[in-house]
């Protein structure tokens, strides 16, 4: 299951980015499962991975190229994450890197490699090398549609996004990504891949990136299950010859975040067994900390997301989760819930207003926002989930069995 | 579905504390619903309640009568949480004292409400008292199990425990509790009651509830989910003449710890749509606290409970929960992950001797206990949980509707 429109939209290619895309036969015969990046000499290059403590070998690896490297290729399988595999996974990395560089004749640190897929078995790596050959063969700057379905796994979607801006000479920002379960990226998420032909130097492109990345993929939870893999990456290549400044840049970003917000509801609108896409939006609150840590609560509550699923305004369960969220002295009769625009909790009980038919009513419709008003400060924060159904679970239990 | 054996076991009488049920009509007619306890004068009591801040008006008002006077009834109703209902509902809790009181001809504040069931509806108050006379003419040293059966919602069984213990003058303890879902309670677990008629005062009686309830109901999840109405209950009649003292408070504790521990994994053996109980063992963490959150982040992972709905040594899983349990400077080559008695990973990799034979073995038995080395401590802390199956979404997407 998945919500919303299957819209792949129309992708702008980015001069001085090329994608190919093969199949190499790590997943089903016939799923393409290596993608290849190649990145113009003269970019500069952001990137943001998990936080999880158990990062993926490649994880490890990038990091270790970009502090020698501005990279030049992006090398990417699906079906298996090369995660939790030791010494041997970092082995497997390195020679996914050493492969690439001698078909590009590169050098090794400008190779950067991601994985995903099935944690803890070793990566297949003859068979991904073996692969490498074609996808090169397959670079182009019109790849990203292929791309974008060569990097999924569970996902139902490709998931892609593109925008122009500016008069004279525009800049073009476009991205794709995947993920759909272990979803609640910490400061990175599943695979993100955006291009821009902005030129912008590295330190002003990190700042871009992070300041995007926590309006978007940071705000997003399928299943509160942070990934040992999730990678963000940006690249600038400069040939649309538009400088950005400090003048110039909170333009930038708020496009940058545009193209981010809609990569990361995309991940959302195809989470698995998805069959609602929830805002739960937190106003009122004496900080961002804080209504994010109530908006976490509900957006992860499995008696929530199951009320969800049945299309239940049983909002007790909502305010359960705000009364445990760990809100220092909560006054719970300032406390305001609605369901898309019903208001159904005032005052910490029942509203008098409200009525279980219009509860019911609000409930209905595929998107769902469910808006928690603390009236305690000036302070908001949305984050995006989904339902918890039969189907996350089917998906879960059935994978990799 | 529930897992193990549904023994109710023989439930030694306690002298001083009798129970007495009915169905009054709040839940599905000829369902037992309300049920009363009578507390001999001159008995000690400890209580704890739930940590949510929206707590329920029962709760609110148990706290109050508490500080007020030692409780001689308490007044129990299912079908309906009486949580998220504001001014009336702690009008509607106070009412259920007043009745009880005149009923049995003691003070208000003497009288403890508590209410367990669906939140954020008015407690339909009229009908409760109507059935505080037949409750109150049933009331017996022997009506355990019926209260037992009394105090249930979604529950699939009655819980109970009891033991004695010492040889010329022993002391008993008997106790019973409810709870399925919307279960992690916090200083406290959905409701449990517990007698013993040794004689102990209200300072040392409060300090072995707090150890009881350390290691066991504050050690179970089901879903995360801390309820409104959490409340644990302890009463010691002393009518056995058995004095406890600081000599013989340590084994009076370990005694109690038994029954707590009986009581808290029976609400994890009848979770909400339980196939598996899970023992989550952390051992070789800095202190406990460290041990309890690495326990909870697996505990609570809905992909880890998914891959144990299929019996599936998705191992993968475990460690990527591990990794982002945001434990300071975990060095992942030193961690060890054991499904019961195989080893499957060792130095942050799958281990050298582990066969997916072995994992499939040892995932097949009903209980299955998960072990985590840290390596980094002399700390360990288990906590129990259940899986997450097709039939946790259904009950929970057709309760209340």
């Amino acid at each position: 299951m998945a919500t919303g429109q299957h819209n792949f939209p129309p992708m702008h290619p980015v001069a001085g980015f090329k994608l190919g895309t093969t199949s190499a036969g790590i997943k089903t015969l016939g799923r393409s499962d290596v993608v290849i990046m190649e990145i113009a000499h003269g970019s500069s290059v952001a990137a943001l991975f998990t936080q999880n403590a158990f990062c993926a070998a490649p994880v490890t690896l990038c990091k270790k190229h970009l502090d020698q490297h501005v990279p030049r290729y992006l090398v990417t399988n699906t079906g298996n994450a090369n995660a939790g595999t030791g010494a041997q996974g970092i082995q497997n990395a390195l020679r996914t890197c050493r492969e690439m560089a001698l078909l590009a004749d590169v050098d090794v640190s400008s190779v950067l490699p991601f994985s995903t897929g099935v944690i803890g078995e070793p990566l297949p790596i003859d068979t991904l090398v073996a692969g490498l050959p074609s996808a090169f063969n397959d670079l182009s700057e019109t790849g990203w549609f292929d791309a974008a379905q060569g990097i999924l796994t569970t996902d139902t979607r490709a998931k892609g996004s593109s925008l122009q801006y500016g008069q004279d000479r525009p800049i073009t920002i476009t991205g794709i990504a995947k993920g759909s379960g272990m979803i609640k990226p910490n400061m990175a998420t599943m695979l993100a891949y955006i291009a821009t032909d902005a030129k912008i130097d590295n330190e002003l492109l990190h700042r871009a990136l992070r300041l995007a990345c926590d309006k978007s993929f940071n705000r997003i939870t399928v299943d509160s299950d942070t990934s040992t893999n999730d990678s963000v990456v940006l690249v600038a290549t400069g040939a649309s010859g538009v400088v950005i400044d400090e003048d110039t840049f909170e333009s930038f970003v708020g496009h940058l975040t545009d193209i981010f917000i809609q990569l990361a509801q995309a991940i959302i609108r195809d989470g698995e067994g998805a069959s609602k896409f929830v805002s739960v939006a937190i106003e009122g609150a004496l900080d961002e900390s804080e209504a994010l840590q109530v908006a976490y609560t509900i957006a992860e509550s499995p008696l929530v997301k199951t009320a969800l699923s049945a299309s239940d305004p049983n909002w007790g369960r909502i305010l359960a989760a705000i009364g445990r969220a760990g809100i220092d002295n909560l006054d719970v009769d300032q406390v305001q819930i609605l369901l898309n625009d019903v208001l159904i909790a005032d005052q910490g009980a029942r509203a008098p207003s409200y009525t279980e038919a219009d509860g019911q009513r609000a409930m209905q419709p595929e998107d769902i926002t469910i808006t928690v008003r603390l009236n305690r400060g000036n302070h908001s924060a949305t984050v995006w989930t989904t339902d918890l159904t039969y189907d996350y679970v089917r998906i879960n239990a059935e994978y990799r069995t």
